[in-house]
């Protein structure tokens, strides 16, 4: 078992990463506040694993709240579910919830932990490579609107995030694709030598090689945990975790959610704003090159659908985060690990960018 | 103009008090971040003030939502309408929020502010006795549940409070008693001198006396600033705060939001509370009996309904947010002037207090 730790002074916590971590059940028990439990998963997952955390919380006051799987559930009326779960079951402040599942139940438990009484303490189990790698860890939580992803929202960090990296074997080849598309963003961003070393083991990814899946994990979790210690509430650098998401998030949106997976939306975004990126001259035509490879390797779409035509794309990126009084701020590539967050691109290009993508 | 500063290191704000500050629009403007402003109002409060307080933010790009007035509509599906409306202007991150109404534009608007894109600024311009001197300061947000009151929100600070006391004359006599029972709460809580000068000018109060409502405002806003900066997210004394709010709570869900008004549940719940002080022997039955008839004098009700038996107060008290494992705590009074949040209280004399009631 590896071991990292979210350094956010008393809000630190500790991510465990390893094989059978759900046969250790001291690993997630220390981290209960109080003597009340509710574990929160989705009706793919749950048959899987719901008996077995069951299990390890079998000393506390336990109860279930089983969601609808998908993006498309993950709005205000299924974070309502939870709370009317909570309070059926006379829930108090001194609760923990348990989100168990991939990242629509993380963030919208991650939100209900935030929101209830406004604010209890909540564990993470992913059990996606996605949401192992990228959406468990950090505290960002929320929901979507029709009009805009994770639109509704808040930063609140879990006790404890743990990767028993078994749950991916029942993980179809799809999901798993979705979630290399996170694990390539960090060597896209911040970690040449990475995405090196992606290049190189991609076959052994795809063929769930256990020792390279957890590598890519830890690596994954390490860079996001140094990110998310250094700007906790994305004042600055933690933006630039957000390459390609802009362009996905329009593309999730404007396909209608769960349509399209969060991690393929985010390849193709990715590959967007590379694309955009070296109009501008800022990346070099093989880096564009060697980035389409890899993202088709690990079998992630590269081209936006073709209802999402340019206006479209425009005004679905308009209420986007990165937004700041009216300039639309991209994260950009300079050059494979070297990423910037800007506002200083040709809009002209951008279009040009769309129209192609 | 009086300006009272709720101390919390880099999320300190002042509140200001005086007549005709919405004449003086440089208080509001300095403190809006952004560009765009979205003032919140309620269909009661719009037709009064909304066209004064546009003129204030003229000078930004400005967009108005009006809210279904009345507890009833402080929900989520409220809440979602603020978002709505947020996105369909491309309101971004860098947005202020205004709140412009009594305590439940001013809770469902800070929530939507605490919740939107993560978290956005806003102000806070009460318009009710109640939320002047209470519900307005301190970063308490939320929605309310059909199964429990405020039980989904989250603390989030405003960036000033303006307190324009002309607006009370416009205020109907129903919602001047409920606001009076929150200021009657400071002086049996904390203060008591404060409670004398209540029985010595209640007439005043009532008769809408200006300068005997300012001292009232600015007196009990002063009380909440220093137990606010003491412990912004009630892990002790501000839960003293909600002394009567664990019955009256029971008494607004219990008989349905928008029939009794919040302060005219926590008058009920205040002289429960010195009911069951007394039945300890730790509040003379005098006390009781200045409780109950300055809160007659201020025309509140003073007996919860025939619909609320025992078992029903005692359902609907088991979420409060004052429980911890399982432990019922309430505000309970050593004298006026002097509350104590305890669960070392007898629960054969709590049936007796919830049956008298």
């Amino acid at each position: 078992m590896n071991t990292l730790t979210v350094e956010l002074g008393e809000r630190s916590y500790p991510i465990f990463i390893g094989q059978g971590l759900l046969d250790k059940p001291e690993l997630l028990t220390q981290h209960v506040q109080g003597r009340q439990v509710m574990v929160v998963s989705n009706d793919t997952i749950a048959p899987l694993y719901l008996d077995r955390v069951r299990e390890i919380f079998s000393d506390f006051e336990l109860a279930t709240v089983i969601l609808p799987d998908g993006e498309q559930y993950k709005n205000l009326d299924t974070l309502n579910l939870i709370f009317t779960a909570l309070l059926e079951n006379k829930f108090n402040r001194g609760c923990t919830l348990v989100a168990l599942g991939g990242g629509v139940v993380g963030d919208i438990t991650g939100f209900a932990a935030a929101s209830y009484q406004r604010g209890v303490a909540f564990l993470q189990i992913p059990t996606t490579l996605l949401a192992q790698v990228d959406s468990s860890v950090g505290g960002k939580t929320g929901v979507n609107h029709p009009q805009g992803k994770n639109m509704i929202g808040a930063f609140h960090q879990p006790a404890c995030v743990l990767i028993d990296t078994d749950t991916l074997d029942t993980l179809d080849d799809r999901q798993l694709a979705a979630g290399l598309a996170e694990v390539i963003k960090y060597g896209l961003i911040r970690d040449a030598a990475f995405f090196d070393w992606l290049e190189q083991n991609i076959e052994l990814l795809k063929a769930r090689d256990k020792q390279a899946l957890a590598y890519a994990i830890e690596r994954s979790c390490a860079l996001k945990a140094e990110i998310v210690a250094a700007d906790e509430r994305e004042s600055g650098q933690r933006a630039l975790l957000n390459l390609g998401h802009t362009f996905g998030h329009a593309i999730e949106t404007g396909t209608g959610y769960g349509n399209w997976l969060h991690g393929e939306a985010v390849a193709t975004g990715m590959l967007m704003a590379a694309d955009l990126s070296a109009r501008h001259g800022w990346l070099s035509p093989d880096a564009v090159r060697r980035t389409e490879k890899l993202l088709q390797q690990s079998n992630l779409p590269t081209n936006a659908p073709d209802e999402m035509d340019t206006a479209r794309f425009l005004e679905l990126m308009a209420v986007d985060k990165k937004v700041v009084d009216g300039g639309l701020r991209l994260v950009l590539l300079k050059a494979i690990g070297d990423a910037v967050l800007t506002s200083d691109f040709d809009a002209g290009k951008l279009r040009e960018t769309l129209a192609a993508g």
